[in-house]
């Protein structure tokens, strides 16, 4: 069906049809001017993140289905505001589509984003719906809550605290890596060749999983509130880990040591990055995409931090001083960097 | 000077530097996973609205400048939040810009954005920015609040309600047209008429800035307030009057009755649609981007509403099974259409 069949408000009709708020803080979702949330709790904070999403930029349509698409623009959302140790509540979603855009399409999406939320407990609020002369953006706004004594930013790190990642990095780089090397395959072939239009993915299924399918860490952040620790500085990695080491050592004015052999990798990946002759550590630590959560805990927690399920002790915060340091596996030293994963 | 010599993060520190919160609400702005806000005094509502607007379809940059653009872009929102009744606070900025820009086009794009938070008291505290293939794209979101008792929804119009209308309609469609007639002799000229290069907009420079410069209407939000007026419904005019009407008629389950000639006019307007050859009743219905606010009074509020400065009574609100109907000058009856303005 075209979409101007529908015209917008009918569009807007459909894809929200039949949301049910399930927070108690939203009031009203879409349908106004604004939503309204009532956030009145004496000493609760209010998070606010917001994520742009543009085609040929962070995503390829080749091999991104649209269902999978929504689903991840409404997870990185969701983990900026579980890198704040705070709950995810309100989504605004809105999205340009160019004129080869059918309503089918925007279901797909739709359908990823809804059960994202779902997942998550998050309400579709609002949002907006618009042409685009070319492709697809998608600009999503997260809305959630702590209390304030739980907040978590990126400045409170201290020397000596431990540097603790979650799950495995590198993955969803590798994932990429794959996706672009199948469609060169599938460009090139002959157009009759049909087994050539197969990609092949055996054995890497999970590196496709972690970039089309990432998950926001809710868990970690459950973990660490049912054992009591509370980390004195927290991010997700979107950028790479190097990139968002130096954010916490420059907003905690420090320095940092983290060990490459500590860097936790999934088989896959290693397999992969051999493949592709490719340095798997320069893949975890400047990839990108993991949504994985990088937090500091004080040494004194040394003991709690070993036992968290799926969290590894990288290296510790240290003076400003001595640098952003990463300590290969023959003992060498090396400073960090930012190569970053948006460039422009 | 090319945003890759700065990158994605120096960028934001460019465009970010110096910004210092206003309001009480705002605890933490750019620079960590989320924006931090307090909202916790009791009956507070929390409002938020997204707005996304796309080169090409939402905005020419042959003739918008990107002052102008940044400055609209943030009036647009806050229109939204004034149009429940509330007071906008804080702003999300999302910006994806192709390789032809450069750091100097962003600064301007900054400078209209800063220049309309300021005057409106808007804190702006995060977003995201990134490279787009093509064209600008920009999302925003803005959050503000109210007293529970304050906020004004589509939904509360009742039977006999006066309709009004602040400021005056279709100067920014009329803008929008001549516009795009001086582009056509522009692009058409020979490349030696150095004369016709000039576009000639005298007589006709409201419409161009209700185009370019709209205000989102505080002073009227303002004014209600200080006679002691809570309109029963209320929206901004952003894809025309006639559809505008129709949201508030079907979410308040009613019907409306106004007359041609009680439809403010500005008189740039009328003779620019002449000019044009158009019906100026239709351009003031279907124009779009007026960013008025239209709301609904009781009826025996009319003297203090017949007082309201920049405010006319364009008619009632009737029983549902009247339909939406507008009165001619000829006393001739039409049901009103929703033809809406961003059309996919």
């Amino acid at each position: 069906m075209q979409i101007s069949e529908l015209g917008e408000f009918g569009l807007i009709d459909r894809l929200t049809e039949g949301l049910k708020p399930s927070n108690a803080s939203t009031l009203q979702g879409v349908g106004d001017d604004c939503a309204v949330l009532a956030y009145e709790g004496a000493g609760r904070r209010v998070l606010v993140t917001s994520d742009m999403l543009m085609e040929g930029i962070h995503f390829d349509l080749v091999y991104t289905p649209l269902k999978h698409l929504g689903y991840k623009a409404a997870m990185v959302n969701f983990s900026d505001v579980y890198a704040m140790n705070g709950t995810p509540r309100q989504l605004l979603v809105s999205v340009a589509v160019g004129s080869r855009f059918q309503v089918e399409h925007l279901d797909e999406l739709y359908a990823g984003l809804r059960l994202a939320c779902e997942r998550h407990g998050v309400d579709l609020v609002g949002g907006d719906t618009c042409s685009s002369v070319t492709g697809l953006a998608l600009s999503l706004t997260c809305i959630g809550d702590a209390e304030a004594s739980e907040v978590v930013m990126r400045s409170g790190a201290q020397e000596n605290d431990l540097i603790c990642v979650s799950g495995n990095l590198g993955a969803a780089y590798m994932g990429l890596q794959l996706m672009e090397r199948e469609k060169r395959v599938f460009e090139s072939r002959p157009a009759t060749d049909v087994e050539a239009a197969q990609p092949d993915f055996s054995g890497h299924e999970y590196l496709i999983e972690r970039l089309l399918k990432p998950e926001a860490r809710r868990d970690i952040v459950s973990q660490l509130r049912a054992a009591g620790l509370r980390p004195t500085a927290m991010m997700d990695i979107s950028d790479g880990l190097s990139s968002e080491l130096l954010h916490i050592c420059k907003a905690s004015h420090c320095g940092c040591r983290i060990y490459e052999e500590r860097i936790p990798l999934d088989y896959q990946t290693a397999v992969c990055a051999e493949e592709f002759n490719m340095n798997v550590t320069t893949c975890a630590l400047n990839g990108g995409e993991d949504y994985e959560l990088l937090f500091t805990l004080p040494l004194s927690q040394h003991e709690q931090a070993a036992r968290l399920e799926d969290v590894k002790i990288i290296g510790a915060i240290t003076r400003p001083d001595l640098g952003s340091v990463l300590v290969t596996r023959d003992g060498q030293e090396f400073p960090l960097k930012a190569q970053g994963f948006k460039a422009f």
